[in-house]
Formats: C-alpha cells, structure tokens, sequence
C-alpha cells in the first residue's frame, strides 16, 4: 500500500510516526492530512529503505524548502555534485532535485539517493533526450525512463502531464513562451507529431509506476511564466485547471501529489494564485519556483525570488523551490548554492512566524536575546548561517567583544541601552 | 522660503519643475503633495547651489531607496567613504547617508555634500559625542552642532525627538531595549539629568534652523524594534504617536519631515504598521529600515530586509534605507554596499510594480524580450547590475551564445520554444 492509501485507511504507518515525530505534530493529524491529499510525505520505497528521514510537506507543518543541484552538459562532475549535496543539507535545504543533464546521469542519480537523508526529485524528461531528439521519443521509451528512475528510488517526479496540446497557441502571445524545458520539449513532440501530450494521454500508466514505489508525484507547471507580462494568463490557468483533475486522479489511484507553481509574479497577483491552486487542487501542497517580483535582478534573482516565496508561502504554498544567484546566466556553483539555500530558508521562516506556526518564532527571540546580552558565540550558533556571519564580525578587530565595527565601542546601541539600565535602576 | 512654504503658496519653484521633470509627474502635482507634507524634495540651500539633482520622495512618485555610508571609529578612511558613495551611486541609490562615527567629521561630511548629486543626511547626534560623554551634553552644544551641519548643506537629518521620557519605562520590557543608537544615547542623558528629551524641548529652535537652509526633517524612530518580539509594541507605538504632532508642529514651522520607522516586524504585521504611521503622520513619506521579516538572518540581512521592504513599499512607505549583509557584524565595505544596494532596487522595484506605479514595469518587459530572444548584451545592459551579471554568465564557456551553463544547449527552453515556434508555422 502507498502512504495515502494506508492515511485513507486509518493506518499510522511506522513512516507517518516518524515524519510526524520529526514535524512535532500528531500522527493522527498529519495521517488525516495525508488522507486529504493535504499534505504528502515523499518517500520511495527503496529510499526509505535506505538513508531517507521522512518528513511533510504541507499547510500543517513549517514551509519546506527544495534545492535544485544537478551537472549541466557544460558543467558535470559527480564530485562537484556530492559536494553542493552535502553543501546543500548542511545549510538546511529540506528536499533536493538532481536536474542533471550532463555526465553519466545514472550514476550521479544513485549517489543522490545513497547519499541524500532527504527526499530527492527529478525530472525523468531530461533523462528522455539524451543523445537523441524529442521528436523520436515513443510513450514506451518515455514510460521506461520513468520506471526505471522509480526503481532507482527518487521520491518525487516533476511530470508535465498539464500542458496539453490545445493550450500551446495561448503561448504564442507571451513574451516569453515555454520557459521549462520539460514543458518546451513535450510542446516540441505535440507540434511535430500533432499528438496529445503523451504524459496526459498515459498518465494512468505514470499512476501504475508511481503507485508501486510510492513516488510522489510534482505535476509540473510546463506553462508557468517566465515574465512578469506573461503572469496569471490564460497559458498558466489553463494548464492549473488540467493540474487539477490530475491531481484528483493521481490520488484516487492511491498516489500523492503535489503541484508546481510559478515562476515570474507581480507582488499583487501572489495571493491570487495561491489561493486558487488551494482551490482548483482541494489544497493539495504547491511548490513554487520563487515566484520571482521583477524580471531585472540577474545576479541577485535569489533575492528576488525569496521575496516573491515569502509571500507564497505565508498565503498558501508549502515548499519552495529555491532559486540561485546565477539563474538565467549559468549553472549554480557552491557558492550560488549556500546563497540559495540560505535565502530560502529566509523566505520559509518568515513566512512561517508571519502564518503563526506555534514555535516559529522561538529561534528568533533566542537570537534576540543574544543580541542583547552581547553573547557573540550564541549569535553564531542561532544564526542561519553561523560561519559566514563569524566571518563578517571577525574581519575587523573590536577587542573586548562588547561591541562590533558597525558602530564602534562609543556608539554601540545595545551597550548604551545596557548602561542607561543600569542607571534607571541606581536612580530608583 | 522653503520649498513646504512655497508649495503651499502654490508657488512651481524652480526645484519644484526639477524634481517634477525628474520623477516625470506634473509640477502641480508635486506641488500639491509636498503643500499636504506627503512629498518632500529633501534639498538643502547649500548643497542645492552646488551638485545636488533634485528629485522627490512621496507615494506619488517611484519608492526611492537610502545607502547608509560612513566611517566607524574602528574602521575610517576618506579614500573609503568616497568609493562607497561613488560606488552606491552607479548602482542606484537614491540618497546616502553619512553615519560616520570615526575619522575626521567634517571633512567626511563635505566630502559627501561636494560630491554626491542625490540628498545627503546625517544624524547630528553621532557627531555630539565625539570626545565627550553623552551626559555631558548641554542644549546649547546639540544645537550648534545642528546649525553647523545644517550650513554645511546637509539635507535632510534624522531627529529623534519622539522618545520621551515617559516612553523609556516601556522598553524595559523588551527583549532587545533600544537599538536605535541616537535613540539610546538621548535615553540615557535623559536618565542622568532626569530631565526630558532635550530635542524635543528645543524643537522650535531645531525647526528655525532647518528652515533657515530647508534641511528635511527625517524624525528619527529611537524605539523602533530591534527584535521580532519587540514590533508594534506600546514604546514603538507611543513614540510614532508622538511623532505624527512633532510632524504637524515641523510642517506648520514651514520645514518638511518625513518620519522614520521599524526595524524588525513580523510579515503580517507590516501592512498594519504602514497604514498607522500613514494615518497618525497624515501621509508624511514614511522612511522604513528594512523592516526584517526574521531575527536570524545574520550575514544575508539584506535579504530579511528586502522582504519586509518590499512589503513595506506596497502598503506605504516611500523611502527604504537599505539592510546590507554585514548588518548587527560590523560596518559594510563596498561589496556590502552594493549588495545591499541592488537588494534594495529590486524592493523598492518589485513594491513599484505592485502598486501599479505608470512605466514601472516597462523595463522587466524589455527584458523578458531580450530573454525570448537570447540577446545577452542587451540582458547585461536591462538588469540592475549588468557587469555581475556578465560575470556569472561569462564563467563558463557556452559557444554560440544562444544558451547558458544552467540548462546546456539541448535542454534550454528558450531555444526549443523558438524551435517549437517555427514548427508550429510550418505545420500551418
């Protein structure tokens, strides 16, 4: 039986325990979610037995952050890939994507799944066009792909089975057309076959597979926007309004789902669309990607997607998908990881304090009482990311340690404050 | 006359046509809102005679955004102050800050005045205790400080007049006390002397010398949170309450105010804040330090910030003073300015957007056009910060220029759009 099936039936399988014990929410709570298609807990069979620590993704449980790692065909080496895995866990990403499309695509998928305590996702097309062309693509072979990532133990698939063939004349009218590559590449078979979306057409046989492993599925939103002028159009609703009845199928076959969102959003349409993903897929858990809130921050597009996902998430997301410094230019180095990851985890905490989550904002008040005891150590250690804040305080000398570089000895606020206190107490 | 009293006069002076030319509105228009006090053209006489390009900050106009520069007494050198201002004005920011607290004063300050063509503004307190206890402080020596930096052509200061005396009980209660620095040493010479905040006392005096030069008042927030714990709480909300009559008193002295706020303050309670101090200041420009959505941020608080920032901008404020990553660690070098900068553009931006400011969105649509159309140089010259967007694009080798590192040649969406494009004519 598949998780959801087990939740429908009552069962609090020794999986729900453990997610629920490491979420701090009840088994029966979490297990009525679950039966809801409310929230999911990603986890495949194989993986689970292996290094896999389950946990949840939805509304009841804090905002869960994804970090999409993965070789390019410019850029592939399996150690760098360890490397920004064991990076990315380290600074907190709570699920990961290997999106790699360059070097020996198996094996660097197995080392995800030997290696990786959270869940793993992938998107089996990109696997699809190695050393061929979509256009050549059967459903068999697209099928095959499938079951065999399934078998390997990848917890969560991105499927593009949304974006049927009738929609694609709405894309002709954006400014940015297709801006994911799955969903370009399912566009380009349909036009040159003139053929449904074959992930549509087969998507009770995608259920099969998905079903005997316990894959999740991440129906993906191969309409989302890539610009702010193509955002909330008729392209990304029609798709979203597919999404849902396929997310209603997924789990009458017993799988779960969650769905993925966009994508590039003005700060004013962010509410609107989660709202109506809560709505059109009866809450099932949405995973976007930012959204980003201007198209004109290269460089800096970690920023402005933590923006546009800390609004998300405070009005309906549950998992976000990262986005680093270097999207739209190149593939994310280290370095671009920490960045991302950090921001997002950033976006999930706010929006978590801002939603009320009972204990959100326990960290923060520590923290805060750091700050006002001067206790630089405890600083470090209640800080998202300890090191580089060590780092920053430590590149200038304060000795005595009651004060640091921004305001000098004479200036610090925080000492000031200290002092006037102790003068209001001696003037009682 | 200053420009409050020539607006009210109806008076288009010739600062009034500049600035109007400037934010392309009408000068009528800008007129109008700075006789109601809800623009102002931050301008002093001085630096107006010399390099200063007048512009306007108000709802009515794009939300403009504030570099805090300076030396710190651990950290000083003119060389340094000069290339973080040049470098803060290459990459947008709409005023400085001068908070030196180290190295030569005055000479820092004249540099600034002489140099930079957007407002300047200190806070005149930070220079008062140079040498000399805060305790030791007489009115007298305040105001001539004041006046001093008034003629020097400084345009807009921050004046913590609002923290009163009675607040100071309020904020024993608090996690983090008072974090604004001016706003502690005044808490303190007021515990001393057992008197009451002398800025306040003296505030006539301080308006005839503002109106004297037509300094901007920037009514400084001295118990502004520091800590999520501490937001919208009785100290913060007594001193805002006593700002919006210090507002009136200013505006109706002829001097034009804009009015200082939070600091650190949960997601949801933002829009409440924003819309109160709009209220109580009867829509003076709202001038807000980032505010931080979460407390443990530290090392990436630009980020914490320009959440809450761009939140802030679309509910009502209309002046950002940028958060940069060395932010609670230590005093910013330049790459921290330009960080904090660029993060601070896209805030201010993203909330432009939003708001359905005319134009605002026209750039992201030039630059999703060159996105479709994978024109890099064109890209390079859209984004806020072309020359490291350039960067990251140019570390890895794509020949052929007609895709990146990220998705490699075969999978990038873009040119299979194109190609499914094509496809879908010829299938015609």
């Amino acid at each position: 039986m598949t998780l959801l099936e087990s939740a429908k039936q009552g069962q609090i399988t020794d999986t729900i325990q453990a997610a629920a014990r490491f979420e701090n929410v009840s088994p029966e709570l979490l297990a009525g979610e679950l039966a809801l298609g409310r929230a999911v807990i990603a986890a495949n069979k194989i993986h689970l037995s292996g290094c896999l620590k389950p946990m949840a993704i939805g509304r009841i449980v804090s905002t869960k952050i994804n970090a999409n790692l993965g070789a390019s065909s410019v850029h592939f080496s399996l150690d760098d890939e360890r490397a920004k895995l064991q990076l990315a866990l380290t600074t907190g990403a709570d699920a990961v994507m290997d999106l790699s499309t360059g070097g020996n695509l198996d094996e660097i998928r197995q080392m995800f799944i030997a290696e990786s305590p959270v869940p793993v996702g992938t998107v089996p097309m990109y696997e699809m066009i190695v050393d061929r062309d979509v256009e050549s693509l059967t459903v068999d072979y697209m099928l095959n792909i499938i079951a065999k990532q399934a078998a390997q133990g990848v917890d969560f698939f991105t499927i593009h089975a949304g974006i049927l063939r009738e929609y694609l004349p709405l894309t002709l009218k954006r400014v940015c057309g297709i801006v994911s590559r799955g969903g370009a590449l399912l566009a380009k078979w349909m036009v040159y076959h003139q053929r449904q979306n074959p992930l549509y057409e087969h998507f009770d046989d995608i259920c099969a597979i998905m079903k005997e492993y316990d894959v999740t599925f991440s129906l993906g939103d191969g309409l989302r926007p890539g610009a702010l002028a193509d955002a909330s159009d008729q392209a990304q609703l029609s798709e979203l309004r597919t999404l849902g009845e396929l997310t209603q199928r997924a789990q009458e076959a017993g799988c779960q789902v969650i769905v993925e969102g966009p994508g590039h959003v003005p700060l004013d349409q962010i509410e609107y669309n989660m709202k109506l993903e809560q709505e059109i897929c009866k809450g099932a858990p949405f995973y976007v990607l930012g959204p980003l809130v201007t198209d004109i921050g290269a460089g800096y597009d970690h920023i402005s997607a933590a923006i546009g996902a800390t609004l998300a998430a405070y009005y309906g997301a549950s998992f976000l998908c990262y986005v680093t410094p270097t999207e739209h230019l190149g593939l994310p180095d280290s370095e671009a990881v920490r960045t991302g990851v950090i921001a997002f985890k950033i976006a999930a905490h706010a929006a978590d304090i801002a939603r009320g989550l009972p204990g959100a904002r326990d960290r923060d008040d520590k923290m805060s009482k750091a700050r006002a005891a001067l206790d630089w150590p405890a600083m470090f250690s209640l800080a998202l990311d300890g090191q580089k804040a060590k780092q920053i305080r430590e590149r200038d000398e304060c000795p005595g340690n009651d004060y640091c570089s921004m305001c000098g000895k004479k200036w610090c606020a925080i000492r000031i404050n200290n002092e006037m206190k102790m003068l209001m107490e001696s003037k009682r």
